[in-house]
């Protein structure tokens, strides 16, 4: 997992101080429990985990805007979720191990839910600026580009529906982008520039990608909390299928080792580096996870 | 219709401005031309006319500020559209005398366009507002508040998902919002304090559902571009159902005095006037046009 209990608590705190005025009177009751239910028991929270080690990196002066941007991201993660899970897209029924979305409370909700969050991650960053309103123009910049059209999730999904389809740049906007958006908008969110920043989380991005693609193949479900071997039936080219699973191990390790290569000088330098290297050992399948540095 | 030409070409400009960046490359081509579709050619575009028709009346400095706020406005509005006739809410078949976006690009696609216009609202904020930073947290807060949860859109239309459903508060929130958004977006694009524009906002929008709701019974159907009666037809109440004919024209009468009673004191506030007398009266179904003021 990526950084300390503090940043998991910190995360979780900001998302729930976050729904709480969201799911206030007059929102209506079952959509005020399907946008608890698509953000509460998260995952691993990855990227806002992330977000928050590069800004404690920076030295982060006001932690109300790291805890915003985080929870910011988070938020546009999960409503890309719900949606993606929609009968129209990949009529997914088990998402983090419970029924997804709209299987819980209907399409028309589960819709709204992802609209609802997605204008709450930007609320959130407005809020999270209070003290510091000159950091909001480059944190709405990076999460709407890492999001919308054309550079981010948005654009990737949309590309599902194209016949013809460039997979690596499918890829790197459906996943990697909310990667970058994680490391650069923790580097903003402590007042520092956030372009050092993108290699880290594009490398990062990378290696979810191609780990997710390991597990696909030889993980256990549990760990997924969703069916394996959905690459093969569904005829997703994936780094396995393209490499095999040992070379598909070498091009983590050497993503993953560029990604900590890529760390610019701050403050907090080493335990970034430690944070990283830690997150690298979870990615690797287990029989591998001494091959990390 | 509300305002100049000028104000049209205003609207029209900053709105192909915004879609062009989101359209180009690596956008998928389908979703680029579906954002397309749902935002031209536009309806009355009402929503960013009042934006901009308070800007000018407040004396603004920076024309681009209320140029991007008044396209946020209307792209979150085309953002509502496009969801609310998926198949899982109203099934609409038409928008505007046009097949809707999921008839004409697929379900998968407008959802998306949904989504990436949503964001693209956020995006266009931020870049109008480079020059003066300062009112970029305002209107992120206005437009947030007027669109999601609890007091926005997603709100509005979650509460079709709900049994038992508190009529006006229902349409304050799917309607009245965003026109509170529209005056009070305008009032601080100019640089002013938003909150003596909310009535204006409130009275404008409530003129509408009651005029809407008097269209459905006596207008035509080429003005509205969708099939009339629906209101009867799906049971839904409406100010004709509760006061009849006759009556909902003095509510609408009502509401439209009190909008131009409360423009508040500003350096264009004659013109203003002007201007909402002369959508007062469009407002109005004709044999009753003179009845205003």
């Amino acid at each position: 997992m990526m950084g300390t209990k503090n940043i998991h608590d910190r995360i979780n705190l900001a998302l729930s101080e976050t729904l709480k005025s969201a799911k206030d009177s007059p929102a209506p009751p079952k959509l005020a429990a399907a946008i608890d239910y698509a953000v509460f028991p998260g995952g691993a929270r990855v990227r806002p985990r992330l977000c928050l080690a590069v800004a404690q990196a920076c030295g982060e002066d006001f932690s109300e805007i790291g805890n915003c941007a985080a929870a910011a991201i988070e938020l546009i993660h999960c409503a890309s979720l719900v949606h993606d899970d929609l009968p129209c897209f990949d009529n997914a029924t088990l998402r983090r191990g419970k029924p997804t979305a709209h299987r819980a409370f209907g399409e028309t909700v589960a819709v709204l839910a992802g609209d609802s969050l997605i204008i709450l991650a930007f609320e959130n960053l407005a809020k999270g600026c209070m003290r510091c309103p000159e950091r909001l123009p480059s944190l709405i910049r990076i999460l709407t580009k890492s999001s919308g059209l054309p550079f981010g999730i948005c654009s990737g999904q949309g590309w599902e529906s194209e016949e013809k389809i460039n997979l690596s740049a499918y890829h790197q906007l459906k996943t990697g982008s909310l990667f970058v958006a994680a490391t650069c908008m923790g580097a903003v969110s402590a007042g520092e520039d956030p372009e050092p920043w993108v290699e880290l989380g594009a490398r990062v991005g990378e290696a979810f990608q191609v780990a997710d693609d390991l597990k696909d193949v030889i993980g256990e479900m549990d760990e997924l909390g969703k069916p394996q071997g959905q690459d093969a039936i569904n005829c997703r080219p994936s780094a396995v299928s393209e490499l095999g699973v040992e070379g598909a191990i070498e091009r983590l390790q050497g993503i993953l080792s560029g990604a900590i290569a890529s760390i610019p000088a701050c403050p907090g330098e080493a335990q970034l580096c430690e944070i990283i290297r830690h997150q690298a050992k979870q990615l690797m399948p287990p029989f591998a996870a001494d091959k990390v540095l």
